[in-house]
């Protein structure tokens, strides 16, 4: 809890040990069941004349902020979500590191010979394979999706087997130093199509519309750029190629973790400006046949939007 | 929502292609902008005249809770965690499953050699592969602690180097096919101390009290056993060696969660009793020193205690 006087943290004994005793940043609380967090909570809130207290309406469960509760305290819902949207100059330092082993992990993976005959698990499990041995964690189970099953965004790989000719769409996210990555390739094994090869091309083209869009907008002169319009502009580009629009948003910001503001979507209220790191990633899903995604991180830093992941993403055919 | 009637799927289109269009035991409801799932949710309970709504608020955010509520009908917090605290039969075969996979990955993990100045992280991600070379996941990251780190129950694994004469402790669980395993294992690289020894002794003969305690009461006879009692009887044995008491439960339930109920600690209001699968895990941590736990599941099946994760837990010294 930050307070304007202090930073507490309230852990249980099982914990306490992990935390350096000396530390002036913030002030450790051990809760018991004689003393538990709310008593100890509701006590600091009494003693620094607290009466509002924000809270993470999406991180905090129904069954949490009921014991919180306590007449006299007002809990303000939707207070804090927005308030990491912005990232400071060593949270972008982290991303990027994060980013350029995403890179390094998928070039290593891509170099691998992709046999027909594998199946998504087994390819999911090589690329976490290379991710662990650069100490990198997912930040969420990789998505490994053959042929048709590219068509569901989320899919959930599984037991499919690898055809000749058919196209991969692997999308995933490494943790390091608590943040995330977030990168999709589409890539084909054998020929494509001429559909596949038209939607790939409107795929990669529609993510440069965003990226122009970012850019037009004179950042430097700190007007920023609504999400929504950037959004608009990437659907209407899709349509406009006679293929359906894309069925999730266009982007999202992450940090700390994969999804958090702000949000690139048609509804969004968020608008883009100096600080600020998320995904622009258009797709085209055509069910039964196939899905084609592509995936990048940018940041917005000195008013130019700049690629955090540098993977290659023109057509390729292993 | 499971109703009288009816079990219903909400869903958004995202994840629409990934049902059975086909099923028969659920009725797929896909969620829109337009449509959300509050709107349908309502939509629902009116048409089959259902007033009250109870909810897992151990899984239901704030965000999602606000969303949700609604005049004119009651939702009742507190009403469903208890509800898998009994598995069926499957349920404990697919846990007797991740829990063989469990031994497996285990005793291939302490074939290989382990030598002094590898880090825990590395011992982790050792484990890890093994894990993944069998199609198993995770259910919660592996905890590897060295020497007095093993003394904080719940250490991060960190980049602590193995020394000579070190103790590891490793607790695990996998996921498979949706069901969760959990042990723990304590061993020595090199020569144990005295008081290493003798604690190892008093851990192991502990959880041997607890399997005594739930077999002497007569199961057959359908009576069942306060998980409160369990965990004082335990207790009471080890510090009746001049140790200090577990600073956690004695254990937990586990299914498809890691923790779920029932729950062996002082103040459980929990019967043991027929279909509950849940740890028995008795630890003595000395801060500065050393931590020993071992960790099994049991179940209860017609009557009997049966152990479920079978490694070796003598004193081992690699």
């Amino acid at each position: 809890m930050v307070t304007p006087k202090n930073i507490y943290l309230f852990t249980n004994p099982l914990y306490k040990d992990s935390f350096d005793p000396n530390s002036k940043s913030l002030l450790l609380k051990i809760t018991s069941r004689d003393n538990p967090l709310t008593k100890q909570l509701h006590y600091v809130l009494q003693i620094e004349h607290i009466k509002s207290v924000g809270f993470e309406e999406e991180n905090l469960t129904v069954s949490e902020f009921t014991k919180l509760q306590k007449d006299g305290i007002d809990f303000i819902p939707d207070t804090l979500s927005h308030l990491r949207i912005k990232k400071s100059h060593d949270e972008i330092q982290r991303i990027k590191s994060v980013c350029k082993l995403t890179d390094i992990v998928f070039e290593e993976f891509v170099k691998q010979t992709i046999e027909p005959g594998i199946t998504e698990v087994n390819l999911a499990t090589r690329l976490e394979k290379i991710a662990l041995e650069k100490n990198a964690s997912f930040s969420f189970p990789a998505i490994v999706a053959f042929g048709k099953n590219a068509a569901i965004p989320h899919h959930h790989s599984g037991e499919t087997k690898l055809k000749k000719n058919d196209l991969i769409l692997i999308d995933f996210g490494l943790k390091k130093d608590n943040y995330c990555s977030d990168m999709t390739r589409t890539f084909f094994i054998g020929k494509p199509t001429e559909e596949q090869k038209k939607a790939y091309a409107v795929v990669l083209e529609s993510q440069q519309v965003a990226v122009q869009q970012c850019n037009n907008v004179t950042m430097k002169q700190s007007t920023s750029v609504s999400a929504k319009n950037i959004d608009k502009a990437v659907r209407d580009y899709i349509t406009s190629h006679n293929f359906p629009t894309i069925p999730h948003s266009l982007g999202h910001g992450i940090g700390l973790e994969v999804h958090e503001a702000p949000s690139l979507s048609p509804h969004s209220e968020d608008k883009l400006t100096e600080g600020m790191v998320f995904s622009i990633e258009p797709g085209i899903y055509l069910p039964g046949k196939f899905g084609i995604r592509i995936e990048d991180l940018y940041t917005i830093q000195n008013g130019n939007l700049t690629k955090l992941t540098n993977s290659k993403s023109d057509l390729t055919v292993l």
